[in-house]
C-alpha cells in the first residue's frame, strides 16, 4: 500500500529520534522546565523576530486550539471561523464542551474573508448574543490554500477595527511557510497568538504554541495543566523543536512535501485531471472517475473527500515530509493507465 | 406610547394576581413539591393526553432550553436547530456554555425541514465531530410561522431513522395551537419533549416543560437545581398554571393575540404594505417605506427587524393576550395618513 | 399544621403583591431596563452609600452565586468557603458546573476564618493545583450566626494581603444586618460583591446583585443572560425592590422574624432545652429528646438538622416576616407539655 | 547532582526507544486504529483476564482521569476521593473544570476507607446536592502506601450498596503491582475502569485505560477526541505497551525501582531515621534535621513534602525503572556522615 492518506503517517525525522535517544538518560526536570525546552524557545522567538514572545509546548492541535482559546475567551465571547475550519468541524465540539460558540462564516476557497468577519461582528450586537472576540484561521486551510501576506494584513485590519482577538492554527505552518509569501516574522507581527505544527512537519508529536498579546501570556501554565496538556516529560518536546529549527530543517521539511504535492499536480493536470480547488501545498484534491477510484483503492491509500458529481469521486491525496518521489511517480503511472 | 414592542411588556392575566394574593399566606412546602404545582402537572397532563408526562415549571425560556438540552445530551452530543433558532442566536451562546454545538441549519420560511435535519447527520459521521442528537424546533418561529401537524409528523420521522430526540420550544406555544392544526395531544404524541410557555401568553413568569420520553426523565431535578433554575416558591408557578389551565384561558390568551395579529396584518394588506413572510401569528414583519417607520417612533412602539433595502425598514409588530383593540385600529389610522 | 419549616413557605409582603397589581398593564421595556427597576437600583445605591454601585436582579440564589462566581473567576481560579457553605453543599454543585472549584475549610461557629483563608491560600501554590481568588461568606451562616464588622474587616484583611475577591451571599442578609453591628454601608465597602436577599425576607422571589469592584463591572449582563437568569419581565424585580428599600421595609421585616426567633430561644432556654449553636438570628436549632421531636410533628412543621447522640435530635425552626406571635407562643405551650 | 526527584525524569526503557526507530517509516493508520495499539491491547487484555475489556490508550494521567471521569459521570454526579487525591490537589482544578464536584474524605494512611465513602454517601440525599456516583482512588497512593487486596475487595462492597463506580488511577501502578497482593486480574474483576500507567514506569509517555463495566464503554473515543487526547500518531502509544507488557518488563521496571527504595529504607531505618508513614514502594518520606536537608541539596535532588517541626523537614525521594543503585548507595554514604 502506497499511502498518501494523511501527513501524520509516518513518525518523525531520524534526527528526533536520535536526539532522544542520545539523551534519554539524561534526568531532566519535568513539565517543560528544562534547558531543551528553553532552548528551543530561544529559537522560536528568533524565528518569529519576537524576543518577548512566550512559547508553550502541547502535544496535539486539537488540545493546543482548546486551551488556547478557551484560557483567552472570558465566557460569552465567541470564536469566528470558516464554517469548514477545523475547530467548526473536526474537534468533536471542543471548542464549545470549553463553554464557547463557534460563529461559522462562509469561505472562499477554504479562507475566511474580511467580509465576513465584519458581517458576524454586525450580526451580534446586545447582551442576547454572543460577542465575537477572536478569529480563527488555519495556514495552510483543509483543503491546501493559503493565506498570503496581504490577505492576512487585511484579516489583522479588520480584527484591529472590531477588538478581534487574530489565532492562527498552524498544523500545516510549515506548508504555508513553504510555499506562500507571509514568513514567520509576519505572524509574529500579524498574530495575537498562533501554533508552529510539529505533529505533521517531521516531529514524532507536538506543537508550539506562541503567545504575543502580553494581555493573553498571564497563567497560561495552569491553563494546560488543567485540561490535561502539560506532558510530564516536557524535554521531550523541547528536544524535538530543537531539531526542527535548526539548520533550516522546519521548512526544508515543508518544502519537499509540497514539492512532491506539486509534481503530483502538474502530472494530474497533464492527464487533463481537473482539481476541487487550485491548492499549492502538500493537500491535492483531484476529481477522478468512480470506477478510477474504485481501481485505485487496492495499491494507493487516501481519503474521499467528496462527491461533486453522480460520477466522480474528489479525493485528497497528501505528501509529507516522508513521501518518497517514487509514490508520486508510481500514482502517476498508475493513473496514466486508468484514464 | 402605544406598544407592539413584544408579547412580554405587560403582566399578567388579572386572575393570576387574584391567585396569588388569595395564596399568599397559605404557606406552602418549597420547590414545586406543593399542591399546586401538582394540580397544574395534573391539568397538563390531562391537555396533552398523556398522564404518564413529567412536568417541570421553571422560571425563563433560556433557563428552560439550557437546562433540558445539557441534561438530555451526553458531552459530544449535539442539537440541530434552524440557524435562526433562539438558542443558536437568541441565548448568548448558553447550549454552547452548557458544553454542546448547535449545529445551525438553513431555514424555509423559518422552519427547519427534514432535508436539512438528514444532511446534518449525514456530515457527520466519525468520533472526530459531534454526533447529532437532537432537533429544536420552536413553535411559533422566530418569524412568526408555525409547523403543520403534516410538518411536525415528516420531522418525528426523520427523528426516528437517525436515532434523534425531538425537543420543541413553546415560548410561543399557544399562538401555535390557535393558529394551526397541531394540538397539544400531537406534541405529546410526537415530542420526547417540549415546553408550554407562560411568560408569554398571560403569565407573570414561567415555562411548563414536558418530558415525555422516559429515558429523559430521571433525575431531572437535579439539572434544575443545578443551573440555577430551581424557584424556591416553586407553587407561584403551580398558580400560574391552575389559572392558564382552566376554563380554556391558556388557548383562549393566544386566540385574542392572534386575532388582532390578523386584523392588523389584513389592515395593513389592505394598505398595500408588503411582508417579510407569511405570518398567521401574533408576530408580523411588515415592510415600510423608512420615513414612515421613522414617522411612526414617536406613538408607537416595535422592534427593527432587518433592511431589506435602502429604502425600506422591515419592522415587528408584536400583539399579545393584553393588547387592546383599539391600539390596533390607532396604528392602522395613522399608517392610513402615512402612506 | 404550624409551620417553622423555612422562610420562604409564604408568598410576599401585602405591599409587593398590590404594586404588581397596581402596574400591572403599564407596559414597561423588558429584561430590567425599565424605570422601576432603575428607581430600586437608586435605593439601593442609597442604603449601601455607594453610587457607583452596579445593581442587577436575578431571580433566586443558586443563580445569583453561580452567576457571580462563573463571572469573577477565570477558569483556573477557585473559591473559598466554610465547608457548611451553601456553594459547597446545597446547590448540586452547580459552582462546579461551571467549572470551579469549591476549597472547602473548617469554619468556626459556622463563620469562615482569616485562618482558615490563609490556610488555603498556602496550600495553593503552583499551577498544579487551583488558584485560590475568591472568599465566599453567608450573612447570616447556615446555622444562623453572623460576621461581625470586625470579623467582616479581618476577612477584608486577609483577602487584601492575597489577592482574592471578598463576596458575601446574602440570602439572609435581613436577619444579619437586623441582629449584627455591621451594617449595608459597611458591606458596600468591605466587599467586591455581595447580594441583599429578597426571597427570604418579604419578597415573591429576587435578589438584588451588588457590585462594587470595578474590575468585575463589565459585560455582567452577557453573564446574567447566558446563565438562563435575566428575566423578561424585569420590572417585576424592580417593583419589589422598590418596595422593601422604602420606608425600611426591609429591615423591618427581618426585625421581625428575629424577635419572634429570640422570643422562642427564650423561651426554650428557660425551659432547659440546649442548642446546636448560639444563633441570635431567624434560624434556631435546638436539641430535644427524640420522643418529643415525634410528638411534635403532628401539629408543627420543621426541618432535622442532625443527631447530636441516640437519643437526642437537633430540629430547625425558622421564623419569617410572616410569622404570627401565636405560632411561637404555641410550639412553647406544646413543648411546656412535653418537656 | 543525584536524582530523587521524580520518577520521570528519564526518558524510557531502550527497548522502546528501538522499537520506535525500528518502525518510523512503517506508516501506519492514526489515531490509535493501528496493529501496534491492536496488539497491545491484547497483550493487556490477557495480563488482566477480561478479553471483553475496552483498552485506551491516552498521552498522561491528568488527561486520563478528566476524560475518564467527566465521560463516566452525568452533569451532578461528583466523584469521592481522599482529600489528598490526585484529582483533588494536583491538577489544577481539572475535574470541576470539566464540571464534576471532588468530594473530599479524610484518608488513612493516604488511602481512602469504605466508612468514609459510605458517610460521603449518607451525607447527600437529595437533589439539593450533588449525587456521588463514583470512588476514585489509586495504586499506589500519594504517599506510596497501597491497597490490599481486602481493602480493594471492601471498597468494592461499599461502591456496590451505594451504586458507585469504582476507578483506580494506576499512575505508579507497577510499585503497587509489585508491594502488594491485589494483581492486575484482580483490578479487572474489582474495578468499573482503571489505568495502567506508562509514564512514571519506563515508557516515554501514555497511560492504557482499561474500562471493564459495559455501561462506561460505549462512545468513549468522543471523549478522548472532545478532550483533546486523541494522539494522531496513536500507534507510538501502541508501540510503547507492546514492549512493557512482553515478557514482564512492566513488572520488572517497577520492582527494580521497588527493590532501590527499600534499600534506601532500610539504610534510612538504620541510621536512626523516622519516616512519615510506612511505604514499601518506590516514593519514601524521612524525616530529616533541616541543616542535614540543607546539605543534602548540593548533591542530591528531591523534594520538600512537609514540616513537621520547625526543625525537621519531610523529604520525598523518589526511585524509578532508571535508578542505579550506586545512587542510592551515595546518598546512604552521604548522611552517614551529616547524621
Amino acid at each position: 500500500m502506497i499511502r498518501f492518506t494523511n501527513d501524520y503517517g509516518e513518525g518523525c525525522h531520524p534526527s528526533i529520534l536520535q536526539a532522544m535517544t542520545a539523551t534519554n538518560t539524561e534526568g531532566n526536570p519535568g513539565y517543560g522546565m528544562d534547558e531543551h525546552a528553553e532552548h528551543a524557545r530561544t529559537l522560536i522567538r528568533q524565528a518569529i523576530g519576537r524576543p518577548d514572545a512566550d512559547v508553550h509546548f502541547l502535544v496535539g492541535g486539537t488540545q493546543t486550539n482548546t486551551t488556547a482559546i478557551a484560557a483567552f475567551l472570558r465566557p460569552f465571547e465567541a470564536v469566528i471561523s470558516a464554517e469548514s475550519g477545523h475547530i467548526c468541524v473536526h474537534e468533536t465540539g471542543a471548542i464549545e464542551a470549553s463553554g464557547h460558540k463557534c460563529i461559522a462564516c462562509p469561505a472562499v476557497d477554504g479562507k475566511l474573508t474580511p467580509q465576513a468577519v465584519q458581517a458576524a461582528c454586525n450580526a451580534h450586537s446586545t447582551e442576547h448574543m454572543v460577542r465575537p472576540r477572536m478569529v480563527y484561521i488555519s495556514q495552510t486551510t483543509e483543503i491546501g490554500t493559503f493565506y498570503t501576506l496581504a490577505e492576512l494584513e487585511a484579516l489583522r485590519q479588520v480584527c484591529d477595527q472590531n477588538g478581534l482577538y487574530l489565532y492562527l492554527d498552524g498544523a500545516r505552518l510549515g506548508c504555508g511557510l513553504a510555499a506562500g509569501d507571509a514568513e514567520l516574522e509576519d505572524l509574529g507581527r500579524l498574530c495575537d497568538a498562533f501554533y508552529i505544527g510539529g505533529t505533521k512537519n517531521g516531529a514524532l508529536f507536538g506543537e508550539a504554541l506562541v503567545i504575543l498579546n502580553p494581555v493573553l501570556k498571564p497563567d497560561f501554565r495552569y491553563h494546560i495543566k488543567q485540561r490535561g496538556g502539560m506532558l510530564a516529560k516536557g524535554w521531550l518536546l523541547g528536544i524535538q523543536f530543537e531539531q526542527l529549527f535548526q539548520n533550516g530543517l522546519y521548512l526544508a521539511l515543508a518544502s519537499h512535501a509540497n514539492a512532491l504535492a506539486l509534481e503530483l499536480k502538474a502530472g494530474l493536470t497533464a492527464l487533463g485531471v481537473p482539481f476541487l480547488c487550485d491548492s499549492e501545498t502538500n493537500q491535492q484534491f483531484p476529481i477522478l472517475p468512480d470506477e478510477v477510484v474504485k481501481a485505485l483503492e487496492s495499491k494507493f491509500g487516501f481519503e474521499v473527500n467528496c462527491k461533486p458529481d453522480p460520477e466522480h469521486t474528489c479525493i485528497r491525496l497528501v505528501t509529507s515530509w516522508a513521501t518518497p518521489e517514487e509514490n508520486v511517480l508510481a500514482l502517476l503511472a498508475a493513473l496514466k493507465k486508468l484514464l
